[in-house]
């Protein structure tokens, strides 16, 4: 069985077509500057990269030159599109209409753009994509895998948000996190590593990227995660603010002369690694300037660490024990540095890093990175939501 | 020596005189009204109640009039206002402007007037307060003890919001915490408590009343509290939302047509607990309530138990271990429901209640409510926010 992977940006589209039977892609690329001039496609397979530079109009033209490509007797990797079983969509939020993953109809559609809103700097580019595939593909069956899929197990008390439960109601906002293929895939990678079932085990996983969450998994089941009814909550992140008091907001985009959205964009652009450091969104940037002396690029580090080690302690408390860390994404892979950072000092709940095994370079395996004393396993698990999605969207025919 | 402690509202000026060779109030009551018609004195003091109605069109006439009642020769306690040897007067706010408890003069005053913006509800009030008495005790020695003293000793990357670095600089955007002197007053008998030195204890102290606090307290010194900028952030509360997603609340006032400062108004005073539970703000109502099987009530309550749990898990992490947990206020001192809720389900990290022991009413002492196993001691003591600011004042002279 081979499934067409598919991740939709406003202006890029992202692909994987996967074996199933291998769970390795056997292509895979990205559509750059969709509906802006300089369109590009980037397409690897049978160990070649293809460079095609052309205007790609909108996301329906940008998916017929992917499946051009993926049947082209050189580029191609398929003899017809009849080869591909399904396709599966990523799709970051779900509200409270979608809790699984779900096949495509005309009335999943319809649902799909009420819900738009939820996430206006993600959705609707998503909904570009799955349109664009029915258009191209007609008749192929699609499923939608959403990042908030995971967390939909959440228990009411840790998802709701304590204002007007009417508002709750009537608006639906409460919390529903993100990035739940990765929580998922990597909790999962990390009961088969330890030769457990998931049922057995208390874990926290890590997803530390440009944009970072942090999850409570307890027998399989998410049970609470710090991103809230967006991605803006939690930790702070490249250019995000993580949690901030109302008031405080309040207080500086009135000094500032804001608006109530004019903050929005603020705390989500120009705040965390990038507003703190002055210097850089981008970790390596920062633990480079540490390294040579810079304070503010300390002292954003620092306070990443900071807020990750309170996280892990909310959930370990949250989750009544603990048997597991996990660190996936960009830099919970790649940076030994800030995993020291944020797991220094808890020896006392059996957290014991290994230094010398935590330095060991990312090699695209699994990496047990505690020491031969630590109660706790801590993992390095680079992730895979392209396979999530694959997976889900396989399960679900 | 004799000091004489005040508490001012807008409305309303509590007091108490304390001998500080007992450390005992002498006398005590509350101004209400101020500024209102109907102006009433309730004052204790020697075994007795006296309650004078009388309109009181401004503080210092209030002041004026417990000053008079302090030497009256029945109601009174002390010869002449020469007894006062100093006044202590609590202070909401000091933003980054103080950081210690602070002899009032003509300077201090004009700082104190620049920072009122910090807690426009509170501050002004204590100013309104602070001038009464100037006017009335002129030449009275006069502190002003301030509930954030107790957060100062917070590390940068702990009171730092990861918002722009300039914009910190500038507005003073950070967190702040409150409830600092009982934070402090519990830590310290908690310390005396357990006869230990204050150096030698992480400790958790968990002010839980209308208004909640949680703060991480690591020989002696606070390096971490759940309140922010205001304290409308952390827990949720009485009718406070406590942490909420920016994301959440902007787009929630936008549908609902709120402004930034209406959306303010309404995350105090509409959310938390009487949001949820749409029954009351009042944890005795509440507990009540859920008894009877009204499942908001039980579900708000059990949102605050969690979101306690959660700061508690957090700052064990924080502080690389766990001594002691101490409940105090209000909600914290009288309700071994909520008590037993926050720490259900704790003893992998040495965190044990004795069920029985923790259904001891509150008669005022400083109980043990750990089971004999519990690594982790749990106490709950009688908060004395007023004697904190006396004795700070005392110390200042």
């Amino acid at each position: 069985m081979k499934i067409l992977v598919i991740n939709a940006g406003s202006s890029s589209l992202k692909y994987q077509l996967i074996n199933m039977e291998t769970e390795q892609a056997i292509a895979k690329g990205t559509c750059e500057r969709i509906g802006i001039s300089g369109g590009k496609l980037t397409h690897k397979a049978n160990g070649r990269e293809y460079v095609i530079e052309r205007d790609l109009p909108n996301h329906t033209e940008a998916i017929s030159l992917v499946l051009k490509e993926l049947v082209d007797p050189e580029a191609g990797v398929i003899a017809s599109m009849e080869e591909i079983d399904a396709v599966g969509h990523r799709v970051v939020a779900s509200g409270e209409a979608f809790t699984k993953t779900t096949l495509v109809d005309d009335a999943v559609m319809k649902t799909m753009d009420e819900i738009a809103e939820l996430a206006p700097l993600h959705n609707p580019a998503a909904i570009l994509g799955i349109n664009a595939c029915r258009a191209v593909m007609p008749g192929k069956k699609m499923a939608l895998v959403f990042d908030t899929s995971f967390h939909a197990t959440m228990p009411a008390y840790a998802h709701l948000y304590a204002i007007d439960y009417d508002d709750y109601k009537k608006y639906k906002v409460r919390k529903y996190g993100a990035h739940g293929t990765s929580h998922k895939f990597v909790a999962g990678a990390a009961a088969q590593y330890l030769g457990k079932k998931p049922e057995e085990l208390k874990i926290v996983t890590c997803h530390l990227g440009n944009g970072s969450s942090i999850s409570a998994v307890d027998g399989g089941r998410c049970i609470d995660t710090s991103m809230g009814f967006t991605p803006l909550a939690g930790v702070p992140m490249g250019t995000r603010s993580g949690d901030i008091d109302y008031a405080a907001a309040e207080f500086l985009f009135r000094k500032k002369g804001m608006t109530m959205a004019e903050g929005l964009t603020y705390l989500n652009k120009k705040c965390g690694m990038l507003g703190v450091s002055g210097n850089s969104s981008d970790f390596r940037d920062l633990t480079a300037a540490a390294e040579r002396g810079d304070e503010r690029s300390a002292l954003a580090l620092q306070m990443f660490e900071y807020a990750c080690k309170k996280y892990i302690g909310a959930y370990m408390a949250a989750l009544g024990g603990l048997d597991c860390i996990v660190f996936t994404a960009g830099v919970g892979e790649n940076t030994p540095t800030v995993r020291a950072g944020i797991l220094k000092n808890m020896q006392a709940f059996g957290i014991c890093l290994d230094e010398e095994k935590n330095k060991q370079k990312n090699d695209g395996a699994i990496h047990d990175i505690s020491a031969a004393d630590s109660k706790v396993k801590i993992l390095v698990i680079p992730t895979n939501e392209e396979l999530v999605i694959a997976r889900e969207t396989a399960a679900l025919l």
